[in-house]
């Protein structure tokens, strides 16, 4: 008999040789029928593997990611075994999970494959799933492993598996399809219901460039139909909300060669909706208690030596700016915190001084990639909405419910409704990887914990999940679109007070260290706004859009009223524009949509009679004939009902 | 008989050897007791210089700059006499006018000097001087010339001789003393009638600091008491309002060593004037048609080549940013203009879209050797308020205008009254120095000086002023302490638009350049703010001001009603704070009137019965009680007296 633990930490005493799928059974059938991956001692092993050692296990069904993960590989084998059937002498390499789905690298050697080819594939594999194929696991000696291979003609694979060490190699097979692998399989091909082939792409053999360029499938699969025509409609509006397109489309920013990959422009649109969210959050903050300061986006070599930040970024980042005579070295900046330290520590401060709290949108600056920059989202060059506090120990819990006070309030006012809090603490396990004493930790750990159960929000806590330096909370929130991002994270330090020597004065006349919480509600202004489109797929709130109304003159006789009128408008403080052009009315319309204009107000003959607007929304709504005042008062009412005061 | 031509134009046929004095003589008697050197063939002259060709003079009195130099040369070797007649066997070396005053680089030898001796100079000087001696130049052979200064020892005249060529040398002598001088003398030392010893310093001889160090002594004089009195109390003023200082004492700014030199870190309440500065400007310039936009605060090093200022900062400046594999370089953006080129180019225009009007406050970093940094006036990175303006060339004349109507409004805003406008213009004899057609230019310069007197501005016109890719227009504005300062720089520019290959649509449906003006009417925050508080002595503005009233309760428990007053004050957006400490009111006030708060609002037993405030201003009228209503108007009339709307 052996032992085996399960996550709730119940105890299960079974015979040797049992697998993950009948102590699944052991426990429901319900489960059992969900079961379709499982991890023994931190190991991945199939439902199918016996175990005969005492252990944990983890069963995993398509809610987890891990299950998830092995539903994709199987899949991966199955459309590798459909290529081969339709493509005959093909060459199999790797077949991977990967986030969404899963590739398969092949040489397709005398023929190729594009979209028209993905049907005929996604049939084939269809009906090798259905024949509900077991995926059995054996072990293989390296010579025959490489005797199957070199039948196979298959130098990739002969390379993989010299390699590996012999008694380590293992093949999986189904249905009559056999490959090297090292395991983590669904029970059989039969749960596989919808098969998608999503696109192909040139990928070089072990990612080399020396070497021959392989065809990359791309596909992804589901357990029911359902999942995958959900799946594939997020995707279609993904792409029509992808952040790239609607910020051109809106003429929010834009990208220059000449600039610099990653270095976004803000065009005029663009920078009068950052110039609105920076205000509103400057309004906020100032009524928390922040105090805006400005700093430069260079800093001496040593003041990130000091930092720490140096050693953290030096080597893979934007390198050392230099003078005409060597007499000193500079960085750009990849954060604010050492500059608002110099801050902190050129004056003294006392007890009763604190908290301090230095807020800054500081543009800052890091190497990524070239590869690796994408639109908004990953850029070389973004401007935080930082700030850091100065406090106490006593006042850790404080300043984190007014930062999540604040940070509810703006994320809320922005139409995120889907919080949940992520806080990260130590692992007690590894005190050695923590700087700072344990009391600080204790009761830093305590303060978060308490702030986030104290202001009602949803929460997890994720052990060993905390910076070396000190504790976190972050905000998890949910987009239109299900995905999840991470906003507002609020993070404690030790570690900068020690280096920087910051000091405030105790009741006590000693002198003690302050703690330091970095936040950022937004995280950046450029990763922000490109999630904002893709939430809003670029409908943003009314009080934040750029313009909010358009007047379409029916003709050009019409023209002097629609100024008067845009006149009023910008007294009532509405952002409004006259589109004047020679077209017609109902092309105009058009156009507004595009451009997500909130409201259309149309004016001609009858409401030039009658003082007023006809009023039509975005999406095709009449509201019908409005006085200007009427009007005003619609647009104030929709924005008050987003836009409540802190 | 000679002809001499004078700057009106008039020429006056005189007998050779006629002197200048004896021209002005023959003019009026006034202008020869006013004249005080002269310029002949644009070489500096005696008075008594006997003139004996034809030629162009010119008569300059203290009036003149000019004048002053010969005024204050003059005065160094009376200076220099009466150091010698104090402290024996001393070695006198150069001695020339600087911009306030002159000095004498002095080898004390046994002796040295402090401030304590200075009555004592000025004392024995001012004796010398009242003695009338004319200075008379005399021609002398470098043989007699090294003797003369080899019988005093005097290595350092020796070394200037022995540079110079036999039969240029010459002496310059009154009373007993003699130097060896190019000349450039008023008539006699009777003229000088104060003189002030303002300062010793170390220099190196040569200014080589393996030389010997000497010392320098530095003065000014007059030709009345009552300018030397004028003159010190300006000193003792500017001292006062040094922005190093004021700085400091208000919490505006600071530096710090490790951030480095010469990049300012601006404190909460620098920031938040910088913030209403911007906001000022920002609706301002709203209102004028500019858009704003956001760039990032470098670029490719490629950029700054196609504009140009590689090739003019690259070698002096911040050297370029190198990445971690070295695939590409970066700068540190000197100048805003390449990234607005970009952000036009980005889209295509047509003559109707034009003028295009981008502004952005925008940070840009140069190299200052760190001898050169001072206070906010020369950093190392400072923020432009920062707009391009892409038009046709017939808009200039337009977009002058609205610039110069933006300018005043801004800088009268800010309490600046005294205003000329210094257009300029090219070479007419030095077409080849220039980029751009006659035809363009023709177009520009009289664009703008039609622009400046239609804006009714005294203005100059400065030839052979203007840069080579385009004229100018600047404001010279004259501060509280009568100093004159470049500010709002107007630049037409014709070669960016080449560079970037900037085009738009004509109505002939071909493509055209257009112009681009460069403009900032603060020129940077930094700077500008430096200005404004030695202007205002930091008293800003009303509207400007960071703190407008400071409550002070009498005592403990007037805390509470102090708090509902604030309270009160914030609804009527008047940025207050109460001074709580415990400390007595007169120490309160003292202390509110250092940092130039204009408001002091008491509060006390009879204030709180009566829902009042007793109000005393900075500098201390008492204004009497007043309910917050009518506190609220006075702060507002006084606001709408100096911020008018645009």
């Amino acid at each position: 008999m052996i032992e085996i633990t399960l996550p709730d930490g119940a105890i299960k005493k079974i015979s040797e040789n049992t697998t993950p799928m009948e102590i699944a059974k052991s426990i429901s059938e319900g489960l059992a029928r969900n079961v379709i991956s499982a991890k023994f001692n931190d190991t991945i092993v199939e439902t199918s593997t016996p175990l005969n050692e005492d252990g944990t296990l983890i069963l995993y069904t398509w809610q987890n990611e891990e299950g998830k993960k092995a539903f994709w590989h199987s899949t991966s084998h199955v459309v590798a075994q459909a290529l081969e059937e339709l493509y005959p002498n093909i060459k199999l390499t790797i077949g991977p999970a990967i986030e969404n789905g899963f590739y398969y690298d092949v040489d397709f050697g005398e023929h190729s494959i594009s979209e028209k080819d993905f049907p005929e594939i996604e049939k084939k594999a269809l009906e090798i799933a259905r024949g509900k194929h077991d995926y059995k696991m054996r072990s293989v000696s390296k010579k025959n492993a490489l005797n199957f291979y070199k039948n196979q003609n298959n130098e990739y694979k002969i390379e993989l598996i010299e390699n590996l060490e012999d008694g380590t190699i293992t093949f999986c097979d189904h249905d009559t399809f056999t490959d090297l692998c090292r395991g983590g399989h669904i029970p059989n091909t039969g749960i596989i219901k919808a098969i998608k082939i999503l696109s192909v792409a040139g990928a070089y053999w072990r990612g080399d460039e020396n070497n021959k360029q392989l065809t990359r499938v791309y596909g992804i699969s589901f357990p029911k139909q359902k999942d995958l025509t959900e799946y594939l409609e997020l995707l279609e509006e993904a792409k029509k909300r992808d952040h790239r397109k609607l910020g051109k489309e809106l003429e929010l920013f834009t990208f220059s060669k000449k600039v610099g990959q990653g270095l976004p422009l803000w065009l005029p649109n663009g920078a009068a909706l950052r110039e609105r969210l920076e205000q509103f959050l400057k309004k906020a903050q100032k009524k928390a208690g922040y105090e805006m300061v400005v700093t430069p986006h260079i800093g001496q070599k040593e003041l990130y030596v000091t930092s720490g930040h140096y050693a953290k970024y030096g080597e893979d980042s934007f390198q050392p700016i230099r003078t005409p005579k060597d007499e000193e070295e500079f960085l750009l900046k990849p954060m604010n915190c050492p500059h608002h330290c110099e801050i902190y520590n050129s004056s003294p401060f006392s007890y009763k001084d604190l908290p301090k709290r230095y807020a800054e949108f500081g543009t800052v600056y890091r190497y990524e990639q070239s590869g690796e920059l994408h639109g908004l989202t990953r850029v070389r060059g973004f401007t935080q909405d930082d700030a850091h506090i100065f406090c106490t120990p006593d006042q850790i819990n404080e300043e984190f419910k007014n930062v999540i006070d604040l940070t509810l309030y703006v994320l809320g006012s922005l139409g995120f409704e889907n919080f949940t809090a992520q806080v990260s603490v130590r692992d007690l396990n590894k005190p050695e990887k923590y700087i700072g004493s344990v009391e600080n930790w204790d009761n830093a750990e305590k303060a978060i914990i308490e702030a986030a159960e104290e202001k009602g929000m949803d929460y997890v806590i994720e052990s060993g999940e905390a910076a070396f330096y000190g504790p976190k909370l972050d905000f998890m929130i949910k987009d239109a679109l299900g995905r999840q991002w991470q906003l507002g994270t609020i993070q404690v330090d030790y570690t900068l007070p020690e280096r920087f020597d910051l000091t405030y004065k105790g009741s006590d006349n000693e002198l003690h260290r302050p703690v330091m919480i970095h936040r950022a509600p937004f995280g950046s202004m450029e990763r922000f706004v490109a999630l904002l489109l893709e939430h809003t797929g670029g409908n943003f709130p009314l009080w934040l859009i750029p313009m909010q109304a358009i007047l379409l003159p029916v003709s050009e006789k019409h023209e002097k009223y629609a100024e008067k009128v845009l006149s009023s408008l910008e007294n009532h403080e509405i952002r409004a524009l006259i589109d004047n052009r020679n077209e017609t009315v109902g092309k105009k319309i058009r156009e507004a949509e595009l451009k997500k204009i909130p409201f259309m107000l149309i004016v001609g003959e009858q409401e030039e009679a009658s003082k007023t607007v006809s009023v039509r929304r975005h999406g095709g709504e009449d509201v019908g004939s409005l006085s200007i005042d009427n009007f005003s008062d619609l647009v104030s009412t929709e924005i008050n009902s987003t836009l409540k005061s802190f």
